[in-house]
């Protein structure tokens, strides 16, 4: 029963949970001129106390393409934050005129926080360099459709993993499923911390860490890039050094297996050549069509619409 | 008649205009669904040239209840008002794309200064510390719900008096019902300005001023909190003595009345202690849901759409 | 056929297509609640990576007045353009999420380069200094509305016509119709650039360029006013001693025909005095109007819906 529930943490819902929403989203993908008003007159509300143009867009288009409307600020500066007011009260507050919210907010917990007061769903659209589910559920939902099995993949996860969230999201979700193993491609300074990878060991799970993206790629079922994010980053020098170190261009696709894919949580800053986009392996920009997909099924099952 | 009349002043409606919009309220409370294509087609504009998130989200999600959408924006700074535009112009402008306007202004008359050359209704949502007039309805409509009359309630007033204008504009609405006596509770230094006691004493309405909220919460009906605002002081100092005077807490609620009620337009920083939020004689939360509402009614009405 | 296509430069279309779309806003004008459902469940995307209160309004309106939804930024600061994203991957993902977008941008040719990489419809609404084709179809549609005709007609454009992109596109798009002839009110500072000129006498197009408008109101059949925009000067010098040059005021409209119409892009910021608002032969506000019905007759033909 997903209706009345958060999603704080990409494990919140148990994988029987997830599959009930990735098949209402393979519904949608079937046929979504049929859920054009399956949440008509309910309010999505978008607090975005950080900036994420396309995260917003997606719960926001999600919404809209459900039949429901949109209330929600972009910025943290036209918001009440301004006037001092706590995480709690704001939220209690949103939830007398919204029917769910969608959190970002820079401060790590803050969508938790807001879920212990909220009367209506809160689901949480990246908290700091913590979490965001809903880029984890869309990953996931991405590698069912297009592999029809979220088991016995070979996943390679490639560029800046000790600081990408979205990586260590992507391992935890897809170490519940059977016969997965990892490939960790990263320089030594951005390998993933070493909780994830005693985790990993923890539940006996294999995985490889290797230095060099063109020695493993010929084994890999998903190639899954990652974004070097400046702003990770203490300081200027060792951002420069390191973000072009990990490119992916057409030249290390000829190495690649014909059904390997390419996904990336985007934006892209250079880690993927141009020269990529136009082959068919390239799944980035059909993933952010699934990541709309996979927020409608979940606002619609919050909602208990579906 | 209300289709096409502006709302600027709190008291521009008379009681019996305001019962027209409260019944409609009520109407809506008890079965929102019924109304949710009664503005459909309609646009609401919202231009909020100083931010506030709470009304903004207040207004925008009664109008989208009401089938209508919104245009709008929340800062100055994306207005075309860094073009150098005067009001007038900018409302004869927004009149074109929307059909009714609620504006929120740092400057006090801005929305009397529009309304002159709308040719659709415009909604003062506030104006520098002047007037909050739908903050009034609200006020009105929750006292209204709960004691089921505007007549002989003895309302507290708690707090910033001097500069919170909410209270000003509660006690001139409040004044036109016959029977009704305020309690005025503030340092001397944040007493109500003299224009609001004279009003209340050429009125002959009862009135006293005392300074400690323990004394008198035992006699309210109706207590009514406000931020102490810290844009509103001239120095820091005088914020940091003042703004924990008067804080509300669970020990205070002990010596209140079994059915006095708590109200604050919020946001609250700290004059409510978080041991009253679950207090039932709590109401500023539910407040905040009756304010959703009066909107809806009001807009229904100004339309001329029930 | 206009489905799929991008409206990028004003002349992007045949006056055939022009006529196609002109037409369609005349039947919306005509009964616009029979076109409340049009484009259902479309969505549109504002990308304002430049602030525009007017333009975004009038777009949003249009959209919601047939029917379909709205997500859009007002301002680059809360887009991924933070993240060092480029408008060829932004478009490809909101394209994603929405049927048709709108884009302003500072830099010229930025609307070009995302029509090469949507796979919807783009309308540039406005790119630097440049083109603003949907300011030309409104000032088209009002010249067509009330003068019964785009032939035959001298029109005056008085004011910066150095800088004012918008009294370019619409010599340029007025020249395709037959006899027109041209009327340019300028301080010499301020003329139209050589190629404009150079342009009409290619076509044997008949112009003249004088610097007072006093001498030629009388012969006006139209008379473009513009906005002396600040931010198109190099120095604030220039600006205070221009700008109040060519005043619009009563006693100059006495000067001119019954039949004349006083058009503006808005926003004004002097060049047309308050006392001409009243004037009948005032057309700007209405003009506004006509710029929102000709976007909805855009939206649905780029979106084949009608």
């Amino acid at each position: 029963m997903l209706k009345g529930r958060h999603l704080l943490d990409p494990t919140d819902f148990s994988p029987g949970e997830l599959d009930e929403i990735f098949d209402f989203a393979d519904l949608i993908i079937q046929s979504p001129a049929q859920f054009n008003h399956l949440c008509d007159s309910s309010i999505l509300a978008t607090l975005f106390y950080e900036p994420s143009t396309r995260t917003r867009f997606s719960f926001e288009a999600a919404m809209l393409r459900l039949g429901g409307s949109v209330v929600g600020f972009s910025e943290p500066t036209s918001s009440s934050v301004a006037k001092g007011e706590s995480v709690a009260d704001t939220i209690r507050t949103v939830a007398c005129y919204a029917d769910i919210i969608v959190m970002r907010h820079p401060k790590e917990g803050a969508p938790r926080i807001a879920s212990q007061y909220s009367p209506v769903p809160v689901i949480n659209a990246g908290d700091g360099g913590h979490l965001h589910p809903t880029q984890t559920l869309t990953d996931l939902l991405t590698i069912r459709s297009v592999k029809h099995q979220l088991t016995g993949l070979t996943i390679g996860c490639c560029g800046d993993l000790k600081f990408g969230r979205t990586v260590h999201s992507l391992i935890k979700a897809a170490s519940r499923y059977p016969d997965n193993r990892f490939v960790l491609i990263s320089p030594k300074e951005l390998r993933v911390p070493d909780y994830v990878t005693a985790d990993l060991t923890a539940k006996g799970i294999a995985y490889q860490e290797v230095e060099r993206l063109d020695e493993v790629i010929g084994d890999l079922d998903i190639l899954y890039m990652t974004r070097v994010q400046k702003e990770r980053f203490f300081n200027e020098d060792d951002y420069v050094r390191l973000k072009d170190v990990y490119i992916l261009n057409a030249e290390k696709m000829r190495l690649a297996r014909k059904d390997m894919i390419v996904m990336h949580p985007l934006p892209r800053v250079g880690e993927i050549a141009y020269d990529v986009d136009s082959d068919p392996r390239a799944y980035y920009f059909k993933q952010a069509k699934f990541g709309m997909f996979v927020r409608m099924a979940l606002i619609s099952k919050l909602l208990g619409a579906s």
